[in-house]
Order: C-alpha cells, then structure tokens, then sequence
C-alpha cells in the first residue's frame, strides 16, 4: 500500500482540469462575525454534477489505458459518485454501467440515468451492491472504478484543497466531512504537501461515527446501517483512506443530527447556495464551537448540493 | 433630467468595491444544451444582503455629504433595497430608518433587522410606504434613498453588469429582471457603453408587465397590485428609468408564472444556488424561447436569492 503525494495530486490536477469547474470560494461576513474567524467555503456544490465527486472520478477513467476503456466502467454509490462516473464516461465517450440503492434518493438517479449511464438497482446492503458490481464487471469487463478506497480517487479528490489552497496559501485549518475518507485523505495530502502547519480536521455525524472511532482508536472499526440525514457519510473508511487519515490528519470531530440540520438552514438561508446535509457537517462543527475558529483562517470544502426539493429536512 | 455614462458606473464601482462582493459567473453545461447557447450567470444572490442592490445603495450612501450622512437616511422597500441600505448604511456607521410594508417576507425583515435598521412598518400600498417615509424625514431630517429612480442607484446597479462585461466582454445579450428598472438602466448603459452591438433586453413576469406596455406604447403606463409571485418585480418604472430604458434598451419580454416557477426551480435543482423568483425570470426567458439563444453568448443577471426557505413556491 503506497500513499500518494502532493506530486500525483498536482498532476491529477492538470489530467482532470478541462473537465471540471474551477469552483468559487465564497465568504460570509455574518458567519464570520459569528465564529469569530475568517471562513472560506470551497463551493464544490457548484461543481459538474453537484459534488467534488467528479474530480477523483475523471482522474480515474483518465488514468486508464485505451484498451481498459473500451470495456467501460462501473461502480456502486448511494449517488454521488454514481452522477460524477457517469457524467465522466459520457464526456470521455465511454460506457458506465451503475449500481444504485434502490433507496438512492431520486434527483440523483435522475441524473445518473440523464448523463445516459446503465443504471443496475440492487437492495442497499454493501453485500448486495458489491455482488450485483462483481457480476457486471464479470458480463461485461467493466472496469471497476471505487468511490474512494483508491490512490486515483484520493489524489483527484485532493485537487479541490489544492485549488482552495492557491488562493489561501495561509489558512490555519481545512475541514472537511468524512465518509469513506477519499475527500479528506486527498485534502490532507494536498494541504500538508503545501505546509506542514495547517491542520486538518475531519467531520462527521455523531450517528455515523466510525472514521471518528477508527481515528481514536487506531484500527479501522466499521459502523453498520447509521443513521443520519447525511446521506453521502452513511461508508466507513477503507485501509487505504485510513492509514492516510490516521498519519496526517490533526483530529476528527462528530456533531449531532440537529446541528447539522441548523448548520445546513442556515447556508442556504445567508449564503444562499443549495447545499447537501453532508456539507453541512463541517459547518455545523464550526457553528457548534466543536472546531475552534477565533481568530484562526479556516478553509472548509463544501462537497456537494445534491438534494431533493420536494423532501428538505426542515419540512419533515 | 440628465442620463448617466459608462464613466459614471465606472466611477460607483471605484467607490463601492470594497464594500460588495465581486460575485462569482457560473455555468452550466446542462442548461446551454437545453437553450444552445452559451450563458454565463452573474450571481448577484451571492452579493452582501443576497441581493444586487447593496451596489446602488452603498453608491448612493458613499455620494452624500458628512453633513447629509450625519442626518442618516431612509427609504421605503418591499425588501432587497431594504436590507441594502440598512447593511451599507451599518458597515458605514450611519443611521437608517426603513418603512417595509408589513406583508413583507419575514426572512427580508429578520434580515433589516439584523443590520440593526429602524423599522418602520406599513400598509402594502405606495401611497402608504410614502407618507411614512415623508413623516420619517420630516421628524429626523433623514435623507431618503430612493430604491430605482434615481442615478446614483442606477449607476450603482450598473456595476454587475460592468464585472460581467469585464470577464467576458464578447457577450451578444444581457438578459435582466425588470422591477423599478434600476438593474435594466444601469446594466444597458454599461453594455452599451462598452460595446454598442449588445443586445440589452429586459425580462418581466406577463403579471407585471408595465416596463413592456411603457415601452411598446413608448409613454410610462404603471400597474397597480400586481399579482406575481416575483415580490422584487411588483414596482412600476420612474420616469428616468424609462427614459434610459425607451432610449436604449433592445426589446422587452413577458413571462408566465408556470414558466418562471420551472425556471427557479431548475436552477436550485441543477445549479445548487438559492435564487428568488424575480431571478428566474430572464432564465424563463431563455427556457420558454422567448429570447433565442442559439448560438449567442449570453449575460443573465441573477438578481437574488431572499427567499422564505418555509414557504418556497413549489410546496404552496
């Protein structure tokens, strides 16, 4: 197991730049008067296909050979990841084949089946996605394409901190939300690659905690079935995303469902961006003093919007 | 009655940047293959107060004498010009005191709020927005601040458009929502000022169609209570902004409510940005065939995004 560098993010960087949005930094004087510090929110809500997804999704594909590519390429995700492989194939001419939750909430198989991907439901166990992926990869000779537990996945992820870094080369902190880890391994590659004092700090629901758990402990421990309005952090860290996780990153906090709930109102409320419950993890943490902002410069990826308009979980 | 030039929005922006945001232009590859063009979306929902307005307001504020700033000053708003006064007058340090009508949305009066305005509440009619306002600068001395008809507000709506025109001078059309017809001046005379071949064309829901019927019958003809669910586009146009509007502006086009509903919709959905119904309507626009853009490089100006997250159009 080789854990990459800020080198292979940097490179990652210039593969996947024509395909993905350089995503605005927003700031917020009201939130900052609130924290007491100088926030930077990294919209990669305002990314193609709703999420930071996409980079460590093209990063993949491009990495492949000709002749691997025109086997195709599948996954299993809850959405996110499924939206940003199929957008990627699409653009890149070649066939994905996605393995869906039939649970998966339905904006975001609406837009898997837009981008024209093969959408293959299955129920939403981890046992039941990975068998039904196996027997694509097996029909077909698809190219299995992981959502995070992969060194492509992890240094395309990380191209967002970078992009976030080279207009705030001082920040004190990034906070990022955790679920399997690909977001926060490459963020933290990038960010102590840059400089060795920034601190990153992980986030994640109280009710999902295992990358917390794992963090405190030093082993990887798994969490079964959590439940969270966070419905992208619902996966446990993988040993690749761990072991980068548990070298570099400063700490992991948790926060409770109603703070990320407030935190997520309160976004779309002043900054007046669609944000998932996901990305409002970090914020949360901040609004809830958990991570300590006063008069520190704190960088937060906002990973994604990908929400159904007809369900916001202040109108349940 | 004299019209402002290119130079004097040239001049505002140098007065008011350090007080507003230079907000983001975003894209969305989704929505120019549905209209076949190209738009670029200048996202003044993410300017201070979620609205454009801070632009002319701060501008008018920044032109007053000391001794006029001493006095204060007011003004009478449904909303957005409300929350931009109160925020330049706070970060300026002067007193204001705004006259809301009182079926104002409550998200617009926590917000005057919280930049710790005076309000002072209403009935929803002109007449009665007026007299208080007249009562207000006759017991204070305040100096009022008009929300449109006045050229240092024009001039400072003007400067979105310049920013816009800035980054992607080639643009073939601008497309804005119409209320008083401050936003419109202000934009048509940067684009024209820049580039005569631009094309300036004002978007206003069919409800409220006096800026169309004044300038197809070419005499100022107001509307009285509309009934639109664009609370920012209910205001008919003043006399100096239909004189810059008559003399320089390409066309106007009406939209229906349905359309400019989908339109906002479409745009929370896809482009992950909270945008109130006033800024859907020159997305309508395009999205209807109203105004054509095959092939054409278009300008939206996306005017805010103050929207009752409780009671959003879709769920009523």
């Amino acid at each position: 197991m080789s854990i990459p560098s800020l080198n292979d993010i940097q490179k990652a960087h210039r593969r996947i730049v024509s395909l993905i949005h350089q995503t605005p930094v927003l700031t917020s004087s009201s939130f900052n008067a609130i924290v007491g510090g100088q926030v930077f929110f990294k919209c990669e809500n305002l990314q193609k296909t709703g999420s930071f997804k996409i980079r460590g999704a093209s990063n993949a594909i491009l990495s492949l050979s000709d002749n691997e590519r025109e086997k195709g390429v599948t996954t299993h995700s809850s959405g996110n990841h499924a939206q940003a492989l199929a957008y990627a194939a699409q653009s890149l001419g070649i066939k994905a084949t996605i393995v869906m939750p039939d649970d998966a909430p339905s904006v975001k198989k609406k837009a898997v089946a837009g981008y024209k991907a093969e959408i293959r439901y299955c129920s939403p166990t981890p046992e039941a996605r990975e068998a039904m992926c196996e027997e694509v990869q097996r029909k077909t000779g698809a190219i299995f394409i992981p959502s995070y537990n992969d060194n492509r996945i992890i240094t395309g992820q990380g191209t967002a901190a970078l992009e976030l870094l080279k207009l705030h080369p001082d920040l004190d902190i990034i906070l990022t939300p955790i679920g399997g880890g690909g977001l926060l391994s490459g963020s933290v590659i990038a960010a102590k690659g840059i400089n060795s004092n920034i601190q990153v700090i992980g986030t994640e629901p109280e009710a999902a905690n295992d990358a917390f758990l794992s963090f405190k402990k030093g082993e990887l421990i798994l969490v079964n079935k959590p439940n969270t309005i966070c419905d992208g952090l619902k996966t446990s860290l993988g040993d690749l995303t761990f072991a980068v996780i548990s070298s570099y990153v400063t700490d992991i906090v948790t926060v409770d469902e109603n703070s990320i709930l407030q935190a997520m109102r309160y976004i779309w409320e002043r900054m007046k961006i669609v944000i998932e419950p996901s990305s409002a993890v970090p914020v949360a943490a901040l609004l809830s003093g958990k991570v300590e902002a006063h008069n520190k410069k704190i960088g937060i990826i906002i990973s994604g919007g990908n929400v159904d308009l007809d369900h916001l979980p202040w109108h349940q």
